[in-house]
């Protein structure tokens, strides 16, 4: 390979900014301390003051700054905090029934199933053709054991936003609590606590330029968690643990560079590519909502063809994409997403996933557009998929 | 402050190796990629390799490179992975008795409390005066309803090193699970895994010069452990999230970087402060094991005194150091430690750790005397307690 490979995927497109390492260094080196209370050292102070610093400003940014945020290892242990947090502190009061979107992600899916397998009821809810919630199916789904509701801000695999406002508003208006899992979203689309209901939220700096490794969990003041990581009396007494202070800063850091220029800019060239694509391979169908989706997602299905075929022979020619949910790894079982939005086998198979960072550029997207053409063609031609050609809305073989 | 502040508290004198953090550069960059299956592009596969590779330098630290190691965000996670992974597999088959020492660190010591309040019977094993468990108590207080065994490697206050391979066989021989922490020691002396019959180790980069927010579990083949953070399919299917690369090469390289030599003379070093205080100081007594100690502790009782005026006087000559145990930052409370192995409180309060590190010079030995010779003589000339004068092992008021 003559050239370095172009990455569409935000496992790799989303590597660190360097102004992130930067801003950690001294807390490798010099400010290396436990953050301690006042009865430490100087340095120890110093670090629970760099610490609190990089909260506030991670909760400026959702428009709380005076609101509770713990830091954690990353989106996947707050969604089980704020999941089974809730759960163990509330199953004894109230009832066993928690309810969550069909098309989560795997931190909050696979914390609702390990429930069910507990004992605990779970309802999950069914999408649109978009990945929308319908508020009318939740709020009809409420019952009176119900303790917990954790509906995504944004998918992980088509991007699509959800109506957390009006869903916010249901569950207060139920007194249930509400957990959403941001992860695909802050810092891409704006997330204003003040305004919003949001009882528990999830959030990663690893999508979005930041180290991994560092996560945090936005608790409503009064909200009811239990300690699920047990030790030390860190983090309010809601997550033990010696405080990744390096990991913080950079995350606070991550959130800084982010701007709404960049946020345009991302949105333009993903724009582009849908275009692109649509105009330049027949066949293609975006999955998610064409409006109603971060900025830096795309995710089409290229008929007739598998999406791993496709990752393998873009990854030959240089450009890296991801095919159903990254988290997936081990698995070649289909999106569940694609499936939850009424797909067919055929169609979460040939699914793609494109997602952009602060790095693309837009000969990128020429280039990309290029050889997709060039590889799916190939691959049509040997499908045995290929007889059966319709159009983009026909999604069933 | 002329000169800069000189640490003999690991939180503080644990910082980073310039190595450690050159080793992890590539894989905030260029190699930032979630670690995939064989179904994914080139880097993810190269980030993949990584990971691994990482892992079997640690197992190989530990003498057994084909063993199974999981990642996790730090020592606090690891035990409560152990701890409570353990429970949650075994409880409904066996029983709900745990063992652990009464003198384990807070991750260990509270989630067995955690355990006790939802119904588990624990035994708190009393320790001896140097902080060692007795193997024949452990031996009797074993039971057909025990399931578990947590003792710890070494203290993280006093550094006394228990006798694990007597534990580990006992709990072997009465068919009990063994998981040990390992934070206070790993590196710094050795652990033999092809020796020692040890079914979970708890091991982190933090206290060592690697990186913050990483750790990992060791679980020997066929220990039975449930997930305790739900999500994807990483590390063995035992530990959701994407993976903290970074952290893993970052702490493979930690423990790359230790030698012999150098554990030898930190060493040399402790026992120089010991001496020297004692020669210097008196009415001061060692907590913990003369020999049977971790090489870069040092646990001083200065009779008359408090340990938080101690480190506030120090603190303002530019030395830090600590009292108690350094994860109770929000406590005032006597150190279960100290009155562990026979203390009372003006034993426990007036108790100063010292730890020491790569970066850690003789100059700052003599310094550091020379500073507590006239903070504690001061302090000792104000103190209510100061009448009641009496020898090294006269410890009850």
């Amino acid at each position: 390979m003559e050239r370095e490979t172009i990455y569409f995927d935000n496992a790799a497109s989303s590597r660190m900014d360097e102004r992130v390492l930067e801003s950690m260094k001294p807390y490798f080196f010099d400010v290396y301390a436990v953050a301690t209370s006042e009865f430490g050292y100087s340095l120890g102070i110093e670090a629970r003051e760099a610490l609190d610093g990089a909260r506030t400003k991670i909760l400026s940014a959702l428009g709380n700054p005076e609101g509770k945020l713990i830091f954690t290892s990353g989106n996947t242990e707050s969604s089980n905090i704020a999941i089974k947090g809730v759960v163990k502190k509330l199953s004894g009061t109230k009832g066993k029934h928690i309810i969550v979107s069909g098309i989560e992600d795997f931190p909050v899916l696979n914390s609702a199933r390990s429930l069910e397998r507990e004992g605990f009821k779970v309802t999950y809810l069914n999408v649109d053709k978009y990945g929308l919630v319908d508020p009318d199916e939740l709020n009809d789904s409420i019952n009176e054991e119900t303790i917990l509701v954790s509906i995504q801000h944004a998918n992980q695999e088509i991007g699509t936003i959800q109506d957390i406002k009006t869903i916010a508003g249901i569950c207060n208006k139920n007194n249930v609590i509400f957990h959403s899992d941001a992860t695909h979203s802050f810092g891409r689309v704006p997330i204003d606590l003040s305004t919003l209901d949001i009882d528990l939220l999830t959030v990663s700096a690893h999508t979005i330029h930041g180290p991994k490794g560092i996560g945090a969990l936005y608790v409503k003041e009064g909200v009811p968690v239990a300690k699920w990581i047990d030790g030390g009396f860190q983090e309010f007494d809601l997550r033990a643990g010696v405080e990744n202070i390096p990991g913080a800063i950079g995350f606070a850091k991550t959130i800084e560079l982010i701007t709404e220029e960049e946020n345009k800019r991302i949105k333009n060239l993903r724009d582009y590519l849908i275009e692109k694509i649509q105009k330049e391979i027949p066949d293609t169908v975006l999955n998610g909502h064409p409006e109603k989706r971060i900025p830096n997602n795309a995710n089409i299905t290229f008929h007739f063809v598998e999406g791993e075929s496709i990752t393998l022979h873009l990854d030959m020619k240089g450009f890296a994409v991801s095919t159903g949910s990254a988290c997936f790894s081990k698995s070649l079982e289909a999106s569940h997403v694609i499936l939850g939005i009424g797909g067919d086998h055929e169609r979460a198979h040939g699914s793609v996933r494109f997602t952009f960072g602060r790095f693309n550029k837009k000969e990128d997207v020429d280039q990309i557009v290029d050889a997709l053409a060039d590889v799916v063609g190939k691959l049509r031609k040997i499908s045995p998929l290929k007889g059966k050609k319709r159009g983009k809305n026909e999604i069933s073989l």
